[in-house]
């Protein structure tokens, strides 16, 4: 009986608006294809958008995802999604996602988006922000490459 | 890009005491196993006793585990979760438990097994229980093949 | 500058269903009564049945009382609440009117009040139960004036 | 029987961080008596700091304080709290603070504080900042005063 080869893999959380533009839904893509080739697990809020975006591209090259979602039915998370928890806590599920990643990366984003680099940061988990928030303590990637190679660089 | 097959799996929570006897502890690592066999996933609560026990017979099939846990670090959870999502909420945690099952088996257990069971039947969750509490709306099993079985036939 | 003298009150949940039979609504409405005779603070989950019966009556003699609402608007509330917490949480605010009680009176109720007493019961908090569901843990009262002087007997 | 007087008194949410410097501090103060002097309600996250001094302010002009505390005992709270609600909640509570605002005043503050900012900003709260974040949406005030004339005119 081994131990399960999901607990040593990274979590890495892609945080974003569930509304977006072309261009933060292509970088979200392309920073879960990044994830799922390095072998990280793909933590995000499980809806629409970014959230989709960054599923889509994880599961394109076959990663893991999991979606924390504010509503209380797991069957309401994106086509994505490998494993959906509904947590029935509206607004304030936000902070689960914060607490489930070794590593926070935001695109873009509104409130909720800033909400989650702030809890993220109370938590200390480091935060990468790829067009966001400026925000102090976040460090700055200027594409979907240079933000996961800063998330990985965190990760120990 | 094919949508993940974890989505179509069934769900069973397997709840009860951190702290069980022998023979509850063997009735859970048993329900584990069977869960795995017929291609469930497990979800608990992430700790120890009836959770690790159960945790451990689903991983001796090769079955998924999931943990959540109530405190704030996912590294908290029993050797044998897969997938543990912290929760910071400490016992009001037990209310996400329910909500993640699609049918809820309860064995043994004190007042926070108690509270997931009532929070099961909140959310409309199908209980079997086990050598537990005896609660109008929870049907009875007298051994792990048969809680299994039952639950089961709640699926669809 | 002195200290607030509402620190110094006894906070008694009063916990039951939302729909409730006469006899039940009765029952609240005297025991809210006999709170505020008493200087207790009433805590409910401030919505309507058994919660407003027991808001109306505390209100009736002058007393205090506090909705802790599972809904996202603290305007929620029976209209005999003084103070109403929204919390935005759904059932899982169950949780916390347990949490914010010395002492819990179950009257009546369903699933939502046996979540209660269990949540209850795990904080350590003292449950009276009037007509309602009969677990291990609970002490029976037969009359509002016993499930009354029962709760103070358990405050110190 | 007449309905709650409590009820109708609008709720200002002063938030900042649990340690501050004596400007902050002052000010919090000022903004507590200002608030209790217009007939406010204080809501706040009920430890120290920002939240005791506004506390502080606001039970020194006769108002009535609310804490929503992230432990489980309502003890915990700072002695000016007229009524400390435990959430056990962690830093999850923060989203609760942001809740039960009609209007939120931001003094200082760090990532807590943002967290806060944000939430009430996804709640449709309006924020009024001294000497805080610099976030977009945020109305900034130069003095307590203009902090809580500009609270009020939100007010409706």
């Amino acid at each position: 009986m081994t131990r399960s080869t999901l607990r040593t893999k990274f979590r890495i959380a892609v945080i974003g608006g569930s509304v977006a533009d072309e261009q933060s839904l292509q970088a979200a893509f392309r920073i879960g294809e990044l994830i799922a080739e390095k072998g990280g697990i793909l933590i995000c809020g499980g809806l629409g958008g970014v959230m989709e975006a960054a599923s889509r591209g994880a599961k394109h090259k076959g990663g893991l995802t999991v979606g924390i979602l504010p509503g209380s039915s797991y069957k309401e998370a994106n086509p994505y999604i490998d494993l959906a928890l509904a947590t029935g806590l509206g607004h304030t599920r936000n902070s689960l996602v914060a607490l489930n990643a070794d590593v926070i990366i935001a695109i873009d984003g509104r409130y909720g988006t800033l909400s989650e680099i702030a809890l993220g940061k109370i938590y200390g988990k480091p935060v990468i922000g790829l067009n966001t928030w400026k925000i102090t303590g976040i460090e700055i990637a200027r594409t979907p490459e240079e933000a996961v190679e800063l998330a990985w660089s965190k990760l120990k």
